[in-house]
This record gives structure tokens, C-alpha cells and sequence, in this order.
């Protein structure tokens, strides 16, 4: 963990073999680890104690919860929330009606009574049990293959989540930690009353938007507050205006002083996804087939949603997150596809394989490897089809509607301990929270536009991965699928929220639902979904198996190497430390690693994204920033880079300097390291935090708002 | 002159009114004003003799020479030149035949008989006189306005510049200087027999093309070697196998060190012209029309060119030099808006000159000043036809050639001296020359469609703006412009060399021309541009008259700032000293001064402009540097930047070190910098160089030419 070797940049450019050293800095840790890092962490300029960072229940890391699809933290002990802008965006477009747009203008509750609930669905989520429970969770599993063990897994996990949640205001789930190789319970507490306090205008909190989106040098304000509230009774409730403030079990402090180049830097959050450890077959699929074919397919439904957007303002204002959505989508795709090749990953991570397996002594450790690899292999030949239908569930409104309502009424007929996970009782608000905004983010004609364009990518597919039903409901050449589709949304009432919502209430009961075209149709796409699903789950079981061998195998190998493992992200917390730190794009080219609001001008064209608001501009221009400008640098910074293990779900993650103090708000990746998700490349990988003087200053000085600075105590 | 200030970033990025400060970096000296520096330049770290700098007959700058369109130096005693690659491209491209492009394939002279004649017309001028003629050249002037006073000057500088020519081998000019305030009787030795030494392949000669033009950081071996040859009686004479090498008066020695950050750096070139000291309207008039205008126009006849070169190979060919012109001048032109409008030049010159009129005190002055800006609107009336026309000649070859035979054949009934500049006995060859070549870059098609898209725009004029020869020849509709250039080219013969060498050998006597439709044509356009000549030639004399109370005016303004005042370029040998130089193009980004071959092979696509050819990347792989490699970054250098005072005509300028000694070679400016021809902005004004380290290593290890290295001492 300590040894650190950079190599030469002629030599990392030139592409010249290099395993990727060991180093400080890479490391999504659990924090039930870092107490065996305490050297390290020292050694990197921890001040702390790093026994204080093991417990996720205890502060400082009870401050820091889920919130929304990100990270978020508490920041005072009333349940005052910080996160992204780009994590509460629901929550202020919610909030935005035509006439008082907070999106454009931002948002400031006078006082608590101000503050504006968040769309129902929106979820906190402060974590109080965090409990090994391999033992459990494979003990029926054991002598099984394929979906009986998917099966096994999957029922023993459902029982621990429903009797972890027979206590009241609690969500739980088991956290599948190393591929198999272990299961963790985690309790969470649910608050679902969440308020809007404050959101910097649009043109602050995502100055830059698509254009600067994974780039540096950056100058977004990309943060909000929130608060969560609970009943009188302190417990977890839905929004009611009699509500109080959540205590918060801990929060952080604001570090008077900002970050500099070299100084320790750490963070903690809930990083959704990598895929680190996987297999040298499924690096190569990644960087040849998977990101070529994401990049193409987004590329088109991007120009579909934009071609109608310009011709219909309503369209538009109703598509804006999905569009922000696919351009995310697109960007990173694209990025990925660049860093692997410029890491080199397919040949790197092959290398180490080679290398792995030639110690892997263990006979049987070897089959299951071999037979992992075969089950790969199965997934792989279906691959085109399983893009275009996750597609086709998660990028439409009313079709997606229809399909989780068939699909709702199915599994509400068993038991709710055997309904597919989503459809249980538990999921029910969800189910509903989605049900009714779908009337804020749905048009017919985009809507059926979409799905012209990914079914007609269907169509061409060849007959081994075409399904008789989708060819039945949509045809096989264009003009019959322009037919279906226009039948199915002259006909369907789904597009009426008391439609959807009766279904929903015959649905949940497992009740017949009220004919219509869209209902029916999903009343025969459901049985082959779930012939589909009966297949993956055989493949996904027996890669939950075997995937197992393969990460003793890979324990083994590090261990050789003198290199801890941490787990690959899913989901749960962790913590990553390492540095505030620049980097080289490109011979000749030197990023630093705090920006400054020269930039914000230099950037302004008055034209969105780069449309800095006036008060800003004066601001700026005033240069008043007594208190929060860096001393050395003679200014006001904005944005700063580390060098900290990141990836999607750590937005909204604080940064903490060597004392624990709140210096940063993570809220994005650099270009040249959106492919860390497979590959950490020392060279490259950075992430992108909002400094937290620049909020400050923001709030004294540009939209004050006085009585939330000394909530934080920072006025 | 050794004042320095520089702002804080934020107040500059802002834009907030700044005056520009006095530095020592500014400045294209003229060699006489440096003995009178020698202060400024001893701070600098100049470890010479300012003294020794005076006297451009004299070692060292005896050594920098006029070659083609840029600059020159002399490096081995034996008349071996170093320029750039873009400077020789013309030498190049005339020596590459099918099967044996020396363009794509560099080329490597085994030995002097090998060496390659240059096209007739390229000429390297040694500079062997320089006196002032101020009092001879104005003394006819004195009294005189308009067109008077312009002929005057012009009459009495043909007089001294035949006068000079007398002798044989030399070509004089006259430079003014200080817009008519000082004039210069410049002699120079006309080399006319020029030889190819030595020429990287393009894909190191002019790697990342238009791509990386004016760009940094850059990776481009922009270099090239000719060698000038005399006649056995070492006088000059036009190419003949019998000629020997030239005796250089003195010639530079390159350094063995290289370049590092803050070095002194120092050039010496003929820069070709900047407006440094414009009046305010004209830096309005810049901004504001000229500079928009140009891009647009170009943009279409690149647009055209590439058209044409898509469909037929051969236009291609014909066309590349045309095309990379266009396409360096449209590029040119934008970064020159862009930089400008960063500059905020229109608003500081505007102010610099309102605070200079406050001070100008003197009546006659402030009578000469309105004056000139009288006659400088009258100009602007009429700017879009000059526009048009200009390129109508420019950008065109046959009809350029008809026009050039027409206008030959009217001054050659005059007098040699009362003949325009340009159609003079001492200019024929050039013209031969011109002739002679129209051949390779000629193709009919293409021609015609730029005449096409310059016409129609020339139809769509103002009555005021329009001629009637053109009316009438070209008509007023697009298909009578159609009509009129497909009868003009199906009949024309000049497309045929001799048709235009006989014609030549008539136009050069005044004698008439056989018949011929573009003769025919430019019998009648001739008259008309006269006319228009006369009306610019009047403006022009006025300007001439009137400039030099505005010079004496900012002299004194100058002075009263405290600093010394250069002339603005006019293509005479100029000195700069500065030192070596990254800059920050923008927040959050350093550029570093020196980049490495490890930037080459990140830029490497395999494909044009960044196909870095297989031995350089062996050779880069090799890593086999010893002896030019740079000790702090352990690897091969490829370019550097300075902050040196350079402009087009710059470009091949030899850069020296504190003592002199060559260590690299000009070639560009950065993309922020390209605005100085009108406005020197500290921040980001920096000259783009050949390491001469990289040149040392490619002669040595990738494409070796000991003997040529042995010539230059530097094996």
C-alpha cells in the first residue's frame, strides 16, 4: 500500500507495458478496512484517528447519507443537507411551475417554513446497521447451480431485508460484496419528508452543463441544501407541514481554510458501480462491443428528443432531465471508451489475468473459473437485444408505466416474500411516486418517437435474439411499426393519471386490470420478459457462484503482490483519501487544481451554458470576497481536483481535509478518468469538487442568505 | 523600458480597463536602437556586446537572411541556410514528381552534387546595405498632396532603389518606415540559384497541419536546409551546375545546451508587417468589419477548393499550397478577432490615443490628424470591393496571369522608372517566374468556381461599389455570371505555357497581345483597376503626408510614458529578446514552455496530419537521445516557446541564447498570440519554436545526414 512508482510520461505514453502500481490513492474503502490502513492514512496526512472511520453508524460517517441517487451529508444538527444542484435537480424542477422557475432563478427559504417539500419519491437515507450476513444469505444456496442459486440467494436475502424492516421507517437491504464472495445487511433510516432550503440559479449550479460536464478546468457551483424532516414523534414520515426538523446523528463543520496543491484530502459516499474486478473476457467486451454500440444508440435517441424538443416547448420543459440524462450517458460512454484505450486496459488487465491464473493453484478454483468464463460467453450472444429492451423499459414514460403495472399485478398474486425485488409491498410509494410524474415528463410524440427509433434497431436484429411477441405487437419493417405504435397511443387512457392510477390500486392487489391497447400489450410483453429474466437469472446464479473462485483467486494473487483489495463499488459506503492534485492531459499541458472565478468570466458568453447571472458578475467584479478568497492565489477559487477514488454516487460526497473539516462537495469526474470505473490510471484519475469558500461566498455575499450560514456555522 | 507590470489575473480576465504596461519583451528593434537597450538588454541576461547587434552588414546578424517569403540563416560557411519547412515548401513541392514526392518522403542530398534546384523565382536576399535616405527620398514631396505627394516619394525611392541596382547582383527597396516619417535604402545580394539540402518528411516537417497551426502545444519539425550557390566568379547568377557554394559573410553556430524555462532568448527575422501604431478607427474598423469579413469569404473558398479537390485528384495537387493558404489565412483571421476582442484592442487603443490627442499640442498637428482620419473613411466606402478584388487577383492564375501580361504590357510603354512597382525591367524574371508555374497549380474547374464565388458576391454590391467593366463583363445574375466565365475559359489559350511566354516576351516590349478572351478580358479591367489605383493611390499619398504627425504625436506620448518606441514591421531585419516562456491560456490551465517527443506519440493517429512516420516512432521508442536530450526531463525536447516580439515573415527566424548561439529555429505563434500584429498582449503573446536539439536528433538517429551535422559542427 505504500510503495508508489510513476513511470516515466514518454513511457506511459508510448503505451509501453506497465502494471498499474500500488499506491495510496486508488481504494473505494470499506471502512471496516481503514483501521488496517492506519499506517497508510498517516503516512498520506491523516490527523485523525483511524479507528473513528470503521463504524458507518458513529460520526463523522453517520453524517454522511444517500440522498436521492447520490451522496449527501449533514451539515447542521437540524437535518440540514448538503448535495449536488445536479442530485436535487428533481427536487427544484418539482418545484418549478411556468411564472416562478427555480431551476433558472434558484431558490432561498427565508425560514423553515419556506422550505419546499421535495417530490415524493425523493429518499435520505442515513445508515444505522451495517452487519455481516455471508453465512445466512448462502446457507440454502450451498450444492446449487444456476437460478436455484440465484433463488437461494435471492430468498435469503428478501428475508433478512423483510425482517430488518418489520421495524418501522427503516429500508434494508444486503449488499453482495466482492461478486458472492460475501453479503452485508444495511439498515437504513428512510426519511422521506425532504425540503428544498437553497439552490444556486441553473446557471450557477450547472454553469457549464453539457459542454464542461467530466471536464477541467471547471466553475460550477454545483451544490444545494436540503432538510429532512420526521413526524413529531422524531420517526421517519411523508410530508406533512406539522413535521420537525430530522437530529441529525452527526454532521460536519466547514473548514475555515480551503485546499491546496499537496494537501490531504478524503471522502466518503456511496458509490454506486465498478467493475475493477472483473474478468479480462468482460474488459475486452467493454472496450469493443459495449461503449461503441452505448455511444451509437444514445447519439440517435438524443437527436430524437432534441429534434422534438425544437419543435414543441412542452416536449422540452417535460424531457429536460431525461435528455440531461442521455447526454450524461452519451459523454461517459464515450469517455470511458477513450480512457480504456488510452490505459490500455483490455491488454492490461488480460496481463494480470494471465498472471493471476498461472498461481491459481487450486483445481477446483480453476473449473469454476473455466465455467464462469462459459456463462459469460451465453450473456454475450444476447447482448445486442438486452441493449435495445433495457432501453426500452427505461427511456419511455407511459410504456415503462404499463409494463411495471402487468408486472405488479403479476407479482402481487404470490406471497410478498417471493415477488421479484421492486414489486414487494415496500415498493409500492416508489411504484406510485413514478406513476404520478409521469405526467411532468411524457409527450406522446417523443414518446413514440423513442421507441420508432430503438425498435427499428429491433427489427433488423437477427432471428436468434428476436422475440415472437415484440415481433407480433411491432411488426418487421417500418411501416407496420409506425402502424402498432400509433394505434397503441391513440388508444391507451395511461396518459391520464387516474388511469394509471386505478390500475395501480387493482394492480397491487394482483387484480385484473381495466382493458387498455398499452395494458394488453404489456399483458403479453411481461410473460416473455419474465422468460427472459428466468434465463439471465440461470446465468447471473451461476456467475453469483462463480464469480467467487475467480475473487479468491484474485485475493491470493494481490496478496502476492502486497496489495490490499477493497471491494467494487455497490452501492454501500466508503471512504477514499489521498490529495488535492493537478494533473498533465497532454505533453506541454498542465491542469492546476483549483480554479478560480476568473475562469467564470472568461467563460461567459451571456448565452447558455456560459450565461453567469449578473449578480455573480458584479460580484466578481466587486471583488468582495474578504473571508473566503485564497490567500496565495489572491482571489475567490471555485473548483478544486484530488485524486480520490471516485465514481457515479459519489455526487454530492463531502471532501474532508486531514482534520475532518468540510472542504468540498464532489460532483464530478475529469474526462481523461470516467473509465475508472474499470481501470484506475494514477495518471489520470481525478475528481472534481465545488470548494467549499465559494458556496460561502455565494451565500454572503451573491444570494445571501445569512441565518443558513450560521445554521452551518460558517457566517 | 524596464518597468514591468503585470495584473492579477482576475482584474485582466475581467477585462477591466488596463493600460498596456512597459516591458522589456515588446519590441521589434530596429538593429541601430539596441547599442541605445543596451540596459534593457543586459537585465535580460544578453551576455554580448549590444554594439555588436547595430550593424546588420555585420557578424552576427550579416548571418540572417531574406529566403522566399520568411527568413533565413546561414549555419555552415559554406552558404547552407536553415529555414522552415513551410518556408522551402515551395522548394519542395517543385522537386516532387509521381513516384518520388519528396513532401511526403523528406529528402537527404548524399553529397553538393545532389543538391536540388529551387523554383526559378526563389529567391535569399543577404542584406549588405542600410542607410537612411529620409531627406532624399521627401525632399520632392514637400508641398505636394494626394497622389502628388505619394508619386513624388514613389519617384524619388525608384530612383534611388535603379540607382542602387546598378550594381550587379543586388536588389534594393526603400523602407519606410514610421509610416513616411524615416525612410531606409536597404541593399541586399539577390541569391538566385538555391539549392535543397535536407527536408524532414511532412508528417515531421509539418506534423499536425492545419490542426495544430498557431496551436500549443505544439510538435511539429518545421525545418529545412538550402544551400546558396554563386556563380565561379562568386557573384550571383541563376541556377547552373557549374556554380559553386556561397562564401557566407558569417553564419551561426547552434548551441549545445537547449532551452529551459526563463532562459534569455533573442531573434532576429523580417517581420512582414504589423499596426501596432493604427489609428484607433482603424483598430475599430478591424474588429469590427475587416476581420469577420475576411473569415467568411474564406470560408467559402476553402469550401470550394476542397469541393473541387474531392472529386478530381489532380486539382487536388495543383491546389495544396492554395488551399493550405487559404486555410492558414482564414485561421489566422479568427484567432485575430478572437484575440482582439480578448485584448479589449479597440477600447485600449481608443483610449491610448484620446489620452495622446489631449497631449499633442501643436495646431498643425491636430489639422494633419483630423486629416488622416478623413482620409482613412473615405477607404472604408469602399472595402468590400477591395476585398473582392483583391482576392479576384490573388486567387486565381490564368486570369492573374492575363491581367499581369495586360498591365506588363501598358508600363512597359513607359519608362523603366515611371513604371509601377512590380512591372519593372528588374521584376521581369519574377514574372517569367510566376508564369512558368501556373502549370502545376492551375486547374480550370477550380478556378472558375472561385471566380464564381467572388463574383456573386461582387453582384450583390452597392451601385456605389460596383464598376461597370465588371457589369458588363461578368453580368448581373448568376447565370450571366456562369455564362461569361464558361465562354471565357473554353476559349482561353493561356492555360498553355507558351500561349503566356510569348505573350510575355511581347508585354515586356508594350508590344500588343495575340488575341485571347482573358486578354481580351483584362485589355478592359486593366483600365479600370488604373482608375481605382489612381483613387487608393491619392488616399494612399494623403496618408503618407498626414501618418507621420500621428507618429510624432505617439513619439511624444511615448516619451512622456517613459518608453522607447519601435517601428511597426515593414520587412526589414528586426531584434527581439525576451526569454523562454509558458503562459496560461485560460483559468485552471498552465501551458509548460518545452514539449517532448512523448507528445508526438500521443498525437500519433496513424493518420494525416498526425501520421507520425514508423523511424521516428522507432526511433522515440528507442528512446536512444543521448547527446540531445534534455538532463531535467530526461528525454527528447521537440518545440519551445518564448515570449519574443515576432509576426508573419518571422517565420524561419534563428532564436539565440545568451551568447548567441542558435537554439532554435521560429516557426509560429500560439493561437492567442495572433491578434499582436495589431496588439502586443503580454499574457499571451508567445513565438513558437523548433528545439534545435530535435533537429540534431533526427539528423543524427531518425533520418541521419552526418556530413551535414559535420558542416554545422554539431556532430
Amino acid at each position: 500500500m505504500t510503495m508508489r512508482r510513476r513511470l516515466p510520461i514518454s513511457a506511459l505514453a508510448l503505451g509501453i507495458a506497465f502494471t498499474l502500481p500500488a499506491h495510496a490513492d486508488e481504494g473505494m474503502w470499506m471502512p471496516s478496512q481503514l483501521p488496517g490502513l492506519a499506517k497508510t492514512l498517516r503516512e498520506a496526512g491523516f490527523k485523525g484517528d483511524p479507528e473513528s472511520l470503521a463504524d458507518v453508524t458513529r460520526a463523522p460517517l453517520s453524517a454522511v447519507v444517500r440522498a436521492g441517487g447520490g451522496t449527501g451529508s449533514f451539515v447542521s444538527p437540524d437535518g440540514l443537507i448538503l448535495t449536488n444542484h445536479h442530485v436535487a435537480y428533481g427536487v427544484i424542477q418539482y418545484n418549478s411551475k411556468p411564472g416562478n422557475n427555480l431551476i433558472d432563478h434558484g431558490f432561498i427559504a427565508a425560514d423553515r417554513a419556506g422550505e419546499l417539500p421535495a417530490n415524493p419519491d425523493f429518499r435520505v437515507l442515513v445508515t444505522v446497521g451495517y452487519d455481516k450476513v455471508t453465512e445466512a444469505v448462502l446457507e440454502e444456496a450451498a450444492g446449487k447451480t444456476g437460478r436455484d442459486y440465484f433463488d437461494a440467494v435471492d430468498r435469503a436475502s428478501k428475508a433478512i431485508v423483510a425482517e430488518c424492516e418489520q421495524e418501522a421507517g427503516m429500508r434494508c437491504s444486503v449488499a453482495n460484496t466482492h461478486y458472492g464472495t460475501d453479503f452485508y445487511r444495511i439498515k437504513q433510516l428512510e426519511l422521506r419528508d425532504i425540503r428544498l432550503v437553497y439552490a444556486p440559479p441553473r446557471a450557477i449550479g450547472n454553469y457549464g452543463d453539457e459542454i464542461d460536464n467530466f471536464m477541467w478546468p471547471r466553475h460550477t457551483g454545483d451544490f444545494t441544501l436540503l432538510r429532512a424532516y420526521v413526524g413529531q414523534d422524531g420517526k421517519p414520515a411523508a410530508y406533512d407541514p406539522d413535521n420537525v426538523p430530522y437530529r441529525a446523528p452527526a454532521h460536519l463543520t466547514l473548514a475555515k481554510d480551503g485546499p491546496k496543491a499537496g494537501d490531504y484530502a478524503m471522502l466518503a459516499g456511496y458509490p454506486g458501480i465498478t467493475y475493477r474486478h472483473r474478468t479480462a473476457a468482460e474488459f475486452d467486451e467493454q472496450v469493443n462491443w459495449t461503449l461503441p454500440a452505448r455511444v451509437d444508440v444514445f447519439d440517435e435517441l438524443i437527436g430524437v428528443v432534441e429534434a422534438a424538443g425544437a419543435r414543441d416547448a412542452d416536449a422540452k420543459t417535460h424531457y429536460a432531465a431525461q435528455l440531461q440524462s442521455l447526454k450524461n450517458n452519451r459523454k461517459r460512454a464515450a469517455g470511458e471508451l477513450e480512457g480504456l484505450r488510452r490505459s490500455d486496459a483490455a491488454r492490461v488487465r488480460a496481463e494480470d489475468e494471465r498472471d493471476m491464473l498461472a498461481t491459481a493453484a487450486a483445481e477446483k478454483e480453476r473449473t469454476d473459473i473455466a465455467a464462469l468464463a462459459a456463462s459469460l460467453a451465453e450473456a454475450s450472444a444476447v447482448r445486442e437485444r438486452e441493449l435495445l429492451l433495457g432501453l426500452f423499459g427505461s427511456q419511455t414514460q407511459l410504456m415503462r408505466a404499463a409494463i411495471m403495472l402487468e408486472r405488479l399485478r403479476v407479482e402481487s398474486a404470490k406471497p410478498d416474500a417471493e415477488r421479484e425485488s421492486g414489486y414487494q409491498v415496500r415498493d409500492h410509494a416508489l411504484i406510485e411516486g413514478f406513476l404520478k410524474q409521469v405526467q411532468r415528463r411524457y409527450s406522446p410524440g417523443v414518446e413514440k418517437a423513442l421507441l420508432t427509433a430503438l425498435l427499428a434497431r429491433y427489427q433488423q436484429l437477427p432471428d436468434a435474439q428476436r422475440l415472437p411477441v415484440f415481433d407480433a405487437a411491432f411488426g418487421r419493417t417500418p411501416a407496420e411499426l409506425e402502424k402498432s405504435l400509433d394505434t397503441l397511443y391513440a388508444g391507451t387512457t395511461l396518459g391520464d393519471e387516474a388511469a394509471r392510477l386505478s390500475r395501480f390500486a387493482a394492480a397491487r392487489e394482483g387484480r385484473p386490470l381495466a382493458a387498455d391497447p398499452l395494458g394488453d400489450l404489456a399483458s403479453k410483453l411481461v410473460p416473455a420478459q419474465l422468460a427472459l429474466e428466468q434465463q439471465r437469472k440461470t446465468r447471473e446464479g451461476e456467475q453469483l457462484r462463480l464469480r467467487p473462485a475467480y475473487m479468491r483467486a484474485l485475493f491470493a494473487w494481490r496478496q502476492q503482490q502486497g496489495r490490499a483489495l477493497y471491494p467494487d463499488a455497490n452501492g454501500t459506503l466508503r471512504v477514499s483519501f489521498g490529495k488535492v492534485d493537478g494533473f498533465s492531459p497532454r505533453d506541454g499541458v498542465r491542469y492546476t487544481p483549483v480554479t478560480t472565478v476568473a475562469g467564470i468570466v472568461e467563460k461567459n458568453t451571456g448565452e447558455a451554458p456560459f450565461d453567469a447571472p449578473k449578480p455573480l458578475l458584479d460580484g466578481i467584479a466587486a471583488g468582495d470576497f474578504a473571508g473566503t478568497e485564497d490567500a496565495a492565489l489572491e482571489t475567490q477559487t471555485v473548483n478544486f481536483l484530488t485524486n480520490l477514488d471516485t465514481t457515479g454516487g459519489n455526487s454530492g460526497s463531502p471532501v474532508l481535509n486531514a482534520r475532518g473539516e468540510l472542504i468540498g462537495l464532489n460532483f464530478d469526474s475529469n474526462w481523461e478518468s470516467v473509465s475508472a470505473s474499470w481501470m484506475f490510471d494514477p495518471r489520470y484519475k481525478r475528481a472534481v469538487h465545488v470548494d467549499m469558500r465559494y458556496m460561502r461566498w455565494l451565500m454572503d455575499k451573491v444570494y445571501p442568505a445569512p441565518h443558513l450560514l450560521k445554521e452551518m456555522r460558517a457566517d
